[in-house]
């Protein structure tokens, strides 16, 4: 049965998401602060209305926005989405936020009669638009069963943590704990070959062949063989979510001492003006910071 | 036509390289200092003599041992195998060393007018003993030629890093960064995922189809699951070469924190003890190293 849905952020991931939902059949109302965005949505099928008209009507909101301070936006400003959907309606909530965020979020939900599954999301940009995506969520049986058809039509795969608001989450600061510092790894890599007239494009070939191989390091690589440094995932989100991981490593006494390494360098690139570029713009962070002699 | 070899070092790759060689009909005789490993290997239809017997009929000889100073041991202590070895003979050396071990040692061999391959190899025991490891060499194109049918019978690909001795090693340093590094982001990782409650299996399953994997992730994290650490590959491996990679950056005045953050986890682990263990011991160090409140 095709469902109505409504989706907020309509960036890499959220786009994406509502392409998928849209290729399947589903009607997408779509919600995002830029007016490109929301023109290049209306091309693929996409619907554009207020909230209010729409809520009774819809079965599952999705939230693909920027960070925990979003979604609380969205959920309670001016009044928020929480006061005017019906009961028991459903939000998925796909952004990287802390385990704690989590919590927060499906209390508030469950103050209004709100479902709500934690239902972070990895895969990047190109497995969205293709539905693709890899699912890692929590909340009740009945919230995933209202979920699942939707979620296989967008998902290559959908990992069920549990019942417990927060696991989702959990599992995808894991998941972000790896991929930045591997971004971060490559980067220093490619800076150590370079300075030793090692051929970048030769290098890459070897080390996807190699056990020094990882998922970001083939992804990430390109853009620096190619050297485009357009957004496709923005340096920004590291500092972000590597700060999210660290929060939990403090908040727990863990020993993380690569994380706080490679935040320390994503947090200098920021402020030295890379934040809005690829990510893979960090291995310009490391030549500047070569010493010269 | 079938080469007669010698192989010092029949460690796990060593040793891979060994049977790889026997498979393919190749004649190889086999130095190492365990008894035991020479068991194994006449086993496998490997040849036991002395070096000055055997060195006037071999094609090549294989150098699989621990470091670059075993390498110099092998070429010149009583009275070592350049001195015994009849002109234009081929040395292939697939010990991680420095770029600069590697100079030296050309230049020892050319001395001798011996023929020598700067020939670090990467993929892992497993791959070894089904002669599919990867090969990162450099050298004249005349001991290329020399050794290319060996290559083909141990290796999935073989790449020609150039002329310049220390290029082969310059680029193994490159993957050992990389390798280093994502080892101790997994034991960092699964600590992190362990603390909060998510089940480990579940976790690299999760991983192995995110954005945060690896080819370390998804080797090693096979051990702990199992909770094997019996030493598939020594923790004790990486003080060496990410030891190796720090000198080369150091010497260069390259920006290297998030190997130098990973060298000193590696060497602390070691110096409590775990130094003989497999490298995915690296866990328990984190585990201990965790603050009680």
């Amino acid at each position: 049965m095709k469902k109505n849905i409504a989706i907020f952020g309509l960036g890499s991931m959220g786009f994406g998401i509502a392409k998928s939902c849209i290729d399947n059949g589903h009607k997408v109302w779509g919600f995002d602060i830029s007016r490109r965005t929301i023109n290049k949505f209306k091309k693929i099928g996409g619907v554009i209305d207020t909230f209010d008209k729409i809520a009774k009507n819809l079965d599952m909101v999705f939230l693909v926005v920027l960070n925990a301070k979003q979604v609380k936006s969205i959920f309670t400003k001016d009044p928020g989405i929480l006061k005017i959907l019906p009961k028991e309606k459903l939000v998925i909530n796909c952004v990287t936020n802390s385990p704690k965020d989590a919590e927060n979020f499906y209390n508030l939900c469950k103050k209004n009669n709100i479902q709500y599954l934690d239902s972070p999301i990895s895969g990047g940009a190109k497995k969205a638009m293709h539905g693709e995506i890899t699912i890692m969520a929590s909340g009740s049986e009945k919230s995933f069963k209202k979920a699942n058809e939707v979620f296989k039509d967008i998902s290559e795969k959908v990992y069920n943590l549990g019942l417990k608001p927060g696991s989702g989450s959990a599992m995808k600061a894991v998941n972000q704990l790896l991929a930045g510092v591997h971004i971060a790894a490559m980067a220093e890599a490619l800076n150590f070959a370079k300075a030793q007239d090692i051929d970048i494009k030769q290098c890459v070939e070897i080390i996807s062949k190699s056990a020094g191989n990882s998922w970001m390091f083939q992804n990430r690589s390109q853009n620096i063989i190619s050297n485009d440094f357009s957004p496709k995932s923005a340096l920004d989100i590291w500092p972000k979510d590597l700060g999210i991981v660290d929060k939990i490593a403090r908040e727990l006494n863990l020993h993380a001492p690569i994380v706080k390494t490679a935040l320390k360098e994503y947090k200098l690139a920021s402020k030295n003006g890379l934040g809005s570029l690829d990510d893979s713009i960090l291995i310009k962070h490391y030549f500047n910071k070569n010493k010269t002699i």
